[in-house]
């Protein structure tokens, strides 16, 4: 791996803060607020940012950068594809128990729903996420689409879960906007006493380790290199009607440009056919 | 250029895009409020968002995809880089008014200022967007830096540059929230009056905005290729010191790799080349 001292700096800075933005949360509901609790009070909307910032920011972080770990390289594919969608699938039941808090507390408080713009994105965004979740397991884990179906998706998913993930990013932060201002009485916000200064600090916390994720996930260096997937090939390497999965074409393809160096168009081949490998290891 | 008639499509929709997001945040505050002036009220908080949408969106979303034009792609880098910065000069003015025009607005009304999460990330991003243009300046503009500096920083360019974007984006979206919350009062943004409807709307319109800019921009094939650059080899492409500046350092680099196909270390030097060249497109 390229600049191997300065991935290690990303990921471990990355991570540390994950658990700092998790125990802000906690200390935001618990020291600032009535705690977590299932009663229509505020201790049942408080599950609300300490399970989307814990599912749908750390934990969904962690499932976009889990390709680019050196240590998962010699894994097979198929495994960190398990690996990936597990974790999105754990942020979805999270993100899904956070949404119904509140609903709940809304109308248990007779507080209108869905009028905020915090909630249009934040459910566009849930939509999306789900939907892309859904897709990309019947694309890219069941042994059932076409390699060029694969290959033809994988820029979208690519750029659909790195734009979503910027979608968490904001709505959360418009998220706090809304809390603050609507708990914030007396002292109010505007005063800005410790708990205003506390969830600010959060707010910009959230947003330096979306940097950070986004970071470590478009450097180019860092990415799975395309010939360790050849290892370890798994059982959907091959699918049932007898071509090989994405993972088996990115090697072949790979195995091809070495073969194919002399000529500028055999370059310009190689070229797309390695971007396709990088992006395909997203 | 790959893919033409889906770049066209893109790029018309988000210019389309672009304009609806300026028509709106007049219509915002011409329809729903009391239009514009400067006078310590409204009129004068009302430059905020149409200046920001104007300028820090919609001309800086322009100057993010600029060298993606591929009716751009004979004239010179040299030009381009000046339109580029041009255009994040000329969001850069209209960004201090829009600041101007809230700070005056809140101290007028006595409304502290700084204390929301929207102007910390705010003002946050407006120091770091104008940092990096300054140093972008500095680096890729003059004939003063070397070429090993200028590479080396064209990554993080690249990516503060969209992240910077991202930024404004979100910052916007909780900028939103809080002036709904703060205006409407009666009726009242939980009933959701059409002023609501229509704002929520401007903010679902924004974030889709960003997405169409990024998915331009992030498109490997819809990058200014680097041997067009070639061409009208501009006055800066050799600096003072003899040496020659980022673009013709590509061409050269380029050229080279014309020449050394023939081994797989030749490829892996290649590929590096090409991608310098297109990150240094951006």
């Amino acid at each position: 791996m390229e600049g191997y001292i300065s991935f290690l700096f990303f990921l471990v800075s990355s991570l540390l803060l994950g658990f700092i933005l998790v125990i802000f949360a906690l200390v935001w509901v618990f020291h600032y607020s009535d705690g977590l609790g299932w009663d229509g009070g505020n201790p049942e909307f408080n599950w609300h940012p300490v399970l989307i910032i814990t599912g749908f920011i750390f934990i969904e972080g962690i499932a976009i950068i889990v390709y680019r770990l050196p240590w998962t390289w010699k894994c097979s594919k198929v495994l960190m594809k398990c690996i990936h969608a597990g974790l999105h699938l754990t942020a979805t039941v999270l993100v899904v128990v956070a949404l119904v808090a509140v609903f709940d507390y809304h109308n248990a408080k007779d507080i209108p729903n869905m009028y905020s713009l915090h909630s249009w994105v934040g459910l566009t965004v849930v939509i999306l996420f789900v939907l892309q979740l859904v897709v990309s397991i019947f694309v890219y884990l069941l042994p059932i689409t076409p390699i060029s179906v694969r290959a033809a998706l994988m820029p979208i998913h690519v750029y659909s879960g790195l734009l979503l993930f910027g979608g968490v990013i904001a709505t959360s932060l418009m998220g706090i906007t809304e809390k603050l201002i609507f708990s914030l009485k007396n002292p109010s916000y505007s005063s800005l006493p410790p708990h205003g200064v506390f969830v600010n600090t959060l707010g910009l916390l959230i947003a330096v380790f979306g940097g950070l994720i986004i970071w470590i996930t478009t450097r180019p260096g860092w990415k799975r290199p395309p010939e360790h997937s050849n290892k370890n090939q798994s059982p959907f390497g091959v699918t049932p009607d007898g071509t090989n999965d994405g993972t088996a074409t990115e090697n072949s393809n790979t195995e091809k440009s070495d073969m194919e160096l002399n000529s500028d168009a055999a370059r310009k081949r190689n070229l797309k056919l390695d971007e396709a490998g990088q992006r395909s290891t997203m």
